[in-house]
């Protein structure tokens, strides 16, 4: 699993001052107040899945990793701190030396994820536990907003390959960049992106635009011009002008003209305009009557998972996809709502479990240092249902597991014959990093097998069927508790 | 106008291989076609303004500068090239000495803008110019969507500052980064985005989040602390538990024992959360009652314009807003549909006008090298139209002028006592920079001066009257010469 070749970019931006101000502000609070070696814990966690759909696809941990690794303020950042007049300079000493300490648990990338699971897990100093907050939630919403986007659009293409064509549209570079590298992890099988493939080893593909035919007097010395410089992998443009009237007949012509005496097969055709159930059962026809009943037809034009699957239910004739704007900035959708809860504090012996409560009642967290395990049946090897227990709980896999609805708690199963997994892994241990990312296309991989456990009612394009993620007794009555002592200290006071 | 003092950080990242895979098999092309010299004209323009507003905001320019002078491929680069087996040997010598000499030319950033306009106007090698397709649309795309979101955001407050909270939910880093930036192009006040005013020298502001109040046993003991190290400069955050029972009664007894026997005066309250209509007016009559008139009201809970809009309408009590995910992603409209189109190629001696043409009326492009001149009234100053004209045409400001709707001919409007100004500045000369960008600051105050140019009825913040972008006579003649020549070419096929 060597992640990258030494041959590959790297980002090699510093990224330490990507943090909201008011981190430093606590920070330098915290260290005045003489809290700085407090030990805190801090979830990050979502609460809606977008698009209404069954599940999301964790990814950025790789990203996160590189910007652990690689945290420090330099001399000039200390200056630019001290300009601000805000901070003591014990505190900016502090910075100025920063050792990172902290313990970090993920989700590994490409798992599928549910609503209130703590994807990302941090125990350190809190000074340093707080300072983490903008980059582990700005890293794992954008990816993760990305991936899941990507993996409904490759569902609805059904086994199609789908192709990530949105650098142009995405929200910045990195949304281009990260972007394709999430798409991928989500199941596209190619990027245009050719810094992604630079950077993730991920295939970057393309073929020609619109100005390559209008660079030439006429469509057809365009395409004929392109097939003999492209024999072996000739893919047309054919809407510049008229699809039907010119784009097709001018292509089969230069198949014909061009690769059929070489002995090669066009490789495709693409539509970027019109009516693509019209136009590629049209040109289908007009391929196979023509002899190249192998030509593929790409598709490409403002296309998302409701216009694909409405035009392969019309029966499109469609071989590939390339998706655009509509996939890299999530248009649908565009903000993945992930936040980063402060859970417990140590106490001399014993963790101290912290909630924040809402009039809000889904905006309540779940208090402790906590894990997850996920369920799955003997027999079919399905994932049955999460449980979200406090860390130190274990379950013995040879007793029935009783499960129940953490709002309406007489709703409740048991389960037999089953087996668990913990899905967070250790990523940082006392600062240093003990996880190794497996490559984009390994964790692409991996997301499969790990989606295909859910059952079809989950996986469900629309109206999917709510996987269950519940609480443990223990973890419940914990919550609970804290919820009472809370409500009775206001009506205290009124 | 010093754009960046030595101090800053500058992104030095080299986004050279930044590019769809398809401008390189296309330059490969033309190279093989012994096309690499010839010159062509491409503009960069939008359709439709976001969300029906009615005008965009121009932003990106400076980093497509920072771009354009450090376009360069690596050894590293030409090797990953050459491993795709599809470029020639001497196309990749051509790429590892590209010396990148085309002429640019850009609308300033913080100008108002409109649609079909040529933002960025490229004139150079096929090569060249076909190659900054992608960087040219991602960068001025991303920062012209947030810019304009921002600037519609800050119009709905009306008057009062706008903070810019969004990174943790930004599309990548790069869109918290540059978002930032278009923030405050747009308006806004300041960014809780540390990295970009370290980049940029835009006020980067921040106080506490929730962790720090449920860090102390009771949120009384946690204001505490935090007035006593931050006592110049007190915001508090108050509704961790409850704002009415808890918050407000809190900090007013943290600022009557801690600030006030200093001599000092609350700057201001945050609510995150709850009805903000309700709860505002609550809060500032608790506030006043107790002596704190000047004490400020922030609020930041999933906002936008009509959010902002409506809780002033309804007598909210705000001082100033932070808005996160819904401006750093343009929520409501998270893509902008820059296009970067082919419009002339240069012959021996002429310019040869270049026309995509679309069985969508509105996607029919407008040929030629053109420029974009704004009328202006002598008397108020108001922006009266822009005119799309070709390069070499002239406006003589001392006769009437008569512009026309591009599309329903008849209706004409003699202008008088006017005068004009070209939009576009050139940015590259054979491939120098020759344009000195403005700091951010100096952007965002031009803007909102430009913007004051237009009517009320353009700027209105719903159903905006459609500002005028004309043709010309001579270029809406060549546009309908050369569209009449295709149609009768198809028509000569059937």
């Amino acid at each position: 699993m060597d992640n990258k070749s030494s041959f590959n970019v790297k980002d090699e931006r510093n990224l330490t001052m990507l943090v909201d101000f008011y981190e430093l502000t606590m920070g330098n609070g915290y260290f005045r107040k003489g809290l700085k070696d407090k030990i805190a814990y801090f979830d990050m966690f979502f609460r809606r899945i977008p698009d209404d759909g069954g599940y999301c696809i964790m990814a950025g941990v790789e990203q996160l990793i590189d910007y652990l690794s690689t945290l420090k303020f330099t001399d000039d950042d200390i200056t630019y701190l001290r300009d601000k007049h805000a901070f003591s300079e014990e505190f900016l000493d502090y910075l100025r030396d920063f050792d990172f300490s902290c313990d970090v648990w993920a989700v590994p990338e490409g798992n599928p994820v549910f609503p209130n699971e703590p994807l990302v897990t941090v125990r350190g100093p809190v000074i340093q536990a707080q300072f983490l907050e903008t980059m582990i939630l700005l890293t794992i919403n954008h990816q993760t907003l990305i991936a899941t986007k990507a993996n409904r659009i490759c569902r609805a293409a059904d086994g199609r390959p789908v192709m990530e064509f949105g650098s142009r549209r995405a929200q910045g570079y990195d949304g281009a960049i990260y972007g394709a590298r999430a798409a991928i992890i989500g199941g596209c099988s190619s990027t245009a992106c050719t810094m992604s493939d630079r950077m993730f080893n991920i295939p970057a593909v393309g073929t020609m635009a619109h100005s390559w035919v209008q660079l030439y007097d006429t469509e057809y010395d365009a395409f004929k011009a392109w097939a003999e410089i492209y024999p072996d992998d000739c893919v047309l443009l054919i809407d510049t002008y008229n699809v039907i009237k010119s784009g097709i007949p001018n292509a089969i012509k230069v198949f014909n003209e061009v690769l059929k005496p070489l002995g090669k097969r066009p490789r495709g055709i693409r539509i970027d305009s019109g009516d693509i159930t019209y136009l590629t059962r049209k040109c289908r026809k007009m391929l196979d009557e023509a002899g190249y009943e192998d030509c593929g037809i790409v598709v490409s034009n403002s296309l998302d998972e409701h216009i694909i699957k409405d035009v392969l239910d019309q029966g499109a004739c469609i071989n590939s996809f390339g998706v655009g704007e509509r996939l890299i900035t999530a248009k649908s959708e565009p903000v993945f709502g992930g936040v980063y809860k402060l859970v417990a504090l140590e106490g001399d012996n014993d963790i101290i479990p912290k909630i924040k409560i809402s009039e809000n009642e889904e905006k309540i967290t779940n208090p402790g240092f906590k894990k997850i395990i996920r369920i799955f049946d003997k027999n079919s090897h399905k994932a049955i249902a999460d449980l979200i227990t406090l860390r130190d709980e274990n379950i013995n896999e040879n007793e029935p597991l009783i499960i129940f609805d953490p709002i309406h708690t007489w709703k409740r199963k048991k389960i037999k014959n089953y087996y668990t997994k913990e899905l967070q892994s250790p990523i940082f241990k006392s600062g240093k990093c003990v996880y190794k990312s497996p490559t984009v296309l390994e964790i692409k991989d991996f997301s499969k097998l790990e989606t295909d456990k859910l059952w079809p009612e989950v996986l469900r394009f629309e109206n999917p069927h709510t996987y269950y993620v519940d609480l443990s007794q223990n973890l419940w009555s914990l919550k609970h508790s804290l919820l009472h002592k809370y409500t009775n200290s206001y009506e205290a006071q009124e």
